[in-house]
């Protein structure tokens, strides 16, 4: 991979990274100083939330001493990933910084690094705290429903207020360093992206590995139920839970974040006198503001149904979402932009929940589509599945329309800054994800606690608990997901024109020469990644399956709970396997924009970016919807509908959710990353493409 | 939806339909007369050939008494499908055709006419005699498997040759009545579209519901075999397997034939002093030639192997390609354009050729791809599934590398003129089509004489020698799919190509207002499609279950062989039910494009043409290669590996076949006509557009 780095560069002259600085670099003007500030104030407000919380959620009991046992198991499994993920991604970093160093600029290589060790950290906080909230979730819910959902919230949002954080404290430094050029500060995006891939990928298959390994030979060859201790797999499982929902998500999130704050200034040195520079960054600040003060709305009363603390969740998200635009009115009041930003912002607020909605209504057992779904497992699995797809591509529908009104609301909104506004409504859209990453993360917590409870034999009741929790967290985790592909097509839109203007391609003509290949291939990209995560999903899972197998015929006793089973082992695995196979992935997301920018030039890259990213929101949004309505369909099924756990019914839709997991879990959103990242790519290298070595033309 | 269609109409003013005839009429001069004569000539040549080889099928053996008696209820269910089939669509035409002659001109209506009238008659004559050489192979394969293979590949080259001929015919006769003036023969495309897409979606949810529903109770629920006549649903599947394959597919490379023919004369209007307007005429004119040579070295030893038939058809195509090649160097030499796009043809050739052996390969169980999906059965019905949905979306790799480079290399030899070489590429892909489709078209005949051997108790050896031929014919149909799939790519490209020049886009900037959001909206419509289809499926599929369940529990005697099953009522209800669901999909592929154009403008829709060809591309190869590697994967494990029929892995890979089912045989082949049709609709109403009452800028 170094070869295929280096030789393309080793061609560059090293000067032609001179070029595209041209009015990028509006310097530390009288705006910029107090504003950047502001923000770099506003993410040191959040880091001193942080550690508040943070010391507060250890403070808290942490069960039993079984309890306590089961929890070590799954932070020492969660932290040996998370070491060796982060270990071999150091390599990955220090080659790719010297690259960038030698045949870019040092400024860059050094915000890569940062954006990197930003990402890891938010993640590695995250992952830290949850593994240890868990146990305390578990704990609490001992005591009541609202002193569970109190400890799981406090971890979510530990995860959410880290990634803001880290990302604005990271780029404001980086703007006071580099005297706000934000073409060096692009590095940083960079950085964080190529975390976010490996940690969705390997974190992906990693959680779906276990999963399915855990579940193929315990539930279905043994037939003990899930989170049974005696399962081998089953500290791999829980582990899983946060390396892929946590640490993955966590990451994906931190690069959507900071690409669209990053692709928003590019293209707003240009905008009122370079307070388009300055623009996102304040956004961002007051919707920490936001997201803080909507994170204390968040207690439920004891016995609230689940449609009461949908109501609590909801209730705060929208809180939060009110608060971001009074407080950005004021932003541009003080900044002195036309009034029509605001409704930009507004824009990418109402298409994220619009978006969230819908993934919602398509993945909810208690609407139509999922439950369409359920009813075809009477004639089989078959017509389960093909009900799934379709389900699945109808859902296409209607972000597509969100997403397409939204662009041509921005660029209207605009005039002749529309561009901005596109990534402003990105920027927007994400503003309060302090608290919406809060709502998603704290899901996993909620589901190792019942994990907890289940292998620690608590009383019913806190099962049932932490099963309300958990369950919420599934529903809110749609909306999470309404998000990140929303923000994903908007930020990577965005950084698509931010490279445009950075390599000089004045207008993009589609049917010049290269575009309609480019496209074409770029169009094809999404296919051929979750080709090979869907198969790496089935090549880890198998290893597990076989580990488990041996463990329940080698090791006597693990059936009657007189031995343990070797935990370790599968964790290992496990780890080993997902970090081997997330990387041609990850590889390829790198490499390949590189290639066609090389050998067919800066216009075949633009047409690849543009079909890649017109073709992975469709394949995202259709694994990620039939992954999780099949999830769903199941169930409802288990609800006792249509016969219940255990009839044929419910046997078919076990073979649509476990079609699903991969679907849902690493394919769907790992396409989100892919965008952003091959957008992001090509604006870091953007100055260096030219012509291309094999264009004909 | 009259009203959707005259809605928009009723705004424009009748004159803007004379704008872009500018430098399109370039008359007859000496060049295009002789030249479209003799394009005309081979075309009557051909209907010479249609009425020598049809009377010549007819005049054979059909068989014994029973034979007949089956023969008699495929022909009578086939006739009455198509005939409801057409009534419809002749309604259809008659309001589009009123539509097109108030608001464009009367020209271009006659023409609309005209291709619905030629595509219909090439179809109806296409199953016509398949439907009657059904009954006469199974009789020629009483005596040997030359004399079987004879009749059958017979009445495969009636279809191709009449597809070729009434196309060109029409074309032809269209150009002298109009005095060259290509714009109002495009037309002539948009009513071949129109019945391809209706004749694809319909047929090809008759085909998967009969199949579906006749194995389902059949083979399943009654452990009766396939084609068993106590089957109540077995003249429906028969029936089937020509409305869907024959009469199907005919329609389809019909228009993919006609569309590529009239993209490229469009786009030669101005190439070579108007000799690019008749070289695509000339080049289809020899390929007709080539391909009635090709016809005539079909021919099989007795007991030759898989293999040596395989040969003798590969033979017998890749010679056609030779001596179109040849005779395609006499066109170039007496139109005098220039050697360089002779190249252009080579390379239309080698890259449809190119994409059907690596179809051939993703799919056949010969190979590696499918072989590891039949593996992943050990591990259930889930991982098969998986596997096979990761082996189509690797598959769009090759297609995709062959179509970018085949655009890519034609762009760079046409020079000045890369448009219409891209079109011309996609004209001499297709110039063999005559013998492609033969050798396409075949295998339903094999199919169906199979069916009837079997019901009519004949001896071992005929069933074994029709199954040779038949299994033959899902080889060469990867082939033929390869064709279909290259050809509408690169003809969906030509004609929104030819739909920038006539709706005055000068130039098409991907950064400007409307262009991304119509993009994304036509990279989500494939996805609606494929989904409302494959639901088609479902439904129509579960009303034949219902019938047959019925017919069993109600009528006494049908499985003692007493009483005969009623075969009309399952052939009625696959017809009403796969009629009504064609409409809504059919119509929406209309529709679609013309509001976009209305609404947000000539620049959205050019944007959404090409996001709806690279998705579909994508997502039609998938499709097409996941349900055919399903469908061999079965077939392999039933060669007896893994356990053979019977067996826990074949019943995992049953499910995957019936997944597959409406991906190969409805939604994959129907999105190849969804990007021509919706292209050539834009093409017809280019003219209309303009900026959009929706557009907001």
């Amino acid at each position: 991979m170094l070869l295929l780095f280096a030789l393309p560069l080793c061609y560059m002259s090293a000067g032609m990274y001179a070029l595209p600085l041209r009015h990028m670099s509006a310097g530390i003007d009288t705006l910029g100083t107090p504003a950047i500030t502001f923000a770099l104030v506003i993410a040191v407000l959040g880091l001193i939330y942080l550690v508040f919380q943070a010391r507060r959620v250890l403070a808290m009991d942490n069960g039993n001493q079984v309890m306590q046992e089961i929890a070590a198991a799954i932070q020492e499994g969660a932290a040996a990933f998370l070491n060796r993920e982060y270990t071999f991604l150091g390599g990955f970093v220090v080659v790719v910084a010297v690259i960038i160093a030698v045949f870019l600029a040092w400024q860059t290589a050094l915000s890569f690094i940062l954006g990197a060790i930003a990402s890891s950290a938010a993640g590695y906080l995250g992952m830290f705290i949850a593994v240890r909230a868990n146990v305390r979730t578990a704990a609490a819910a001992s005591k009541s429903l609202d002193d569970g959902l109190r400890v799981a919230f406090s971890s979510g949002s530990i995860m959410g207020m880290a990634v803001v954080s880290f990302s604005l404290l990271g780029m404001t430094l980086l703007y006071f360093l580099f005297n706000g050029n934000i073409l060096y500060i692009t590095g940083f995006g960079f950085g964080a992206s190529s975390i976010a891939l490996f940690a969705r990928v390997g974190g992906g298959i990693y959680t779906k590995a276990a999963d399915v390994g855990a579940d193929l030979v315990g539930k279905v060859e043994q037939g003990i139920p899930e989170d049974d201790p005696r399962n081998p797999a089953v500290i791999a499982d829980n582990v899983g839970d946060n390396v892929g929902d946590v640490a993955g998500m966590g990451a994906d999130l931190f690069e959507s974040y900071s690409g669209s704050i990053i692709a928003a200034a590019t293209l707003g040195a240009v905008v009122a006198d370079g307070a388009g520079i300055v623009l996102p960054f304040l956004v961002a600040g007051v919707g920490v503001i936001a997201a803080l003060i909507g994170t204390f709305l968040v207690r439920a009363q004891e016995g609230a149904s689940q449609e009461d603390l949908l109501g609590v969740l909801r209730r705060a998200i929208y809180s939060a979402s009110v608060i971001v635009l009074i407080l950005a009115a004021g932003v541009v009041v003080y900044t002195g932009v036309g009034w029509n930003f605001l409704a930009v912002i507004l824009v990418g607020l109402v298409a994220g929940n619009g978006i969230g909605w819908f993934t919602e209504y398509f993945t909810s057992y208690t609407e139509k589509p999922t439950q369409g779904i359920a009813q075809k497992a009477e004639t089989g699995s078959a017509t389960l599945i093909i009900e799934g797809l379709a389900v699945g591509m109808n859902s296409t529908l209607p972000p597509v329309l969100i997403v397409a009104a939204a662009i041509m609301l921005a660029l209207w909104l605009g005039g002749d800054n529309g561009l901005f506004a596109v990534a402003l409504a990105g920027v927007g859209m994400l503003s309060t994800l302090g608290i919406t990453l809060a709502t998603d993360a704290y899901g996993p917590v909620a589901d190792n606690a019942g994990g907890i409870a289940e292998m620690s034999d608590l009383p019913d009741e806190v099962r049932d608990r932490t099963d309300a929790l958990d369950s919420l967290g599934n529903t809110t985790a749609a909306t999470g997901k309404g998000f990140a592909i929303g923000s994903a097509v908007l930020t990577a839109l965005a950084l698509m024109a931010a490279y445009v203007q950075a390599a000089n391609l004045d207008t993009l003509n589609l049917l010049d020469s290269t575009m309609i290949p480019g496209m074409l291939v770029g169009a094809m990209l999404p296919y051929l990644f979750a080709a090979l995560t869907m198969t790496a999903v089935g090549k880890a899972a198998y290893e597990i399956v076989l580990e488990v197998r041996r463990q329940f015929a080698e090791i006597p006793g693990i059936m009657e709970r007189t031995t343990k089973p070797d935990y370790k082992t599968c964790v290992d695995i496990s780890t080993r396997s997902a970090l081997r196979e997330m990387v041609i992935p990850g590889a390829l997301a790198v490499v390949v924009p590189l290639l066609i920018g090389f050998l067919l030039g800066a216009q075949a890259l633009a047409g690849m970016l543009i079909g890649a990213i017109a073709s992975g929101f469709m394949l995202a949004v259709m694994m990620a919807n039939s992954g999780g309505a099949w999830d769903n369909a199941k169930k409802w099924i288990e609800t006792g509908v249509m016969g219940g756990k255990g009839s044929e019914a419910h046997k078919a839709a076990v073979v649509g959710d476990t079609v699903g997991d991969p679907f849902k879990d690493t394919s769907g959103p790992s396409l989100n990353i892919l965008i952003k990242l091959m957008s992001i790519v090509s604006l870091v290298f953007a100055s260096a493409f030219g012509e291309g070595w094999l264009n004909l033309f």
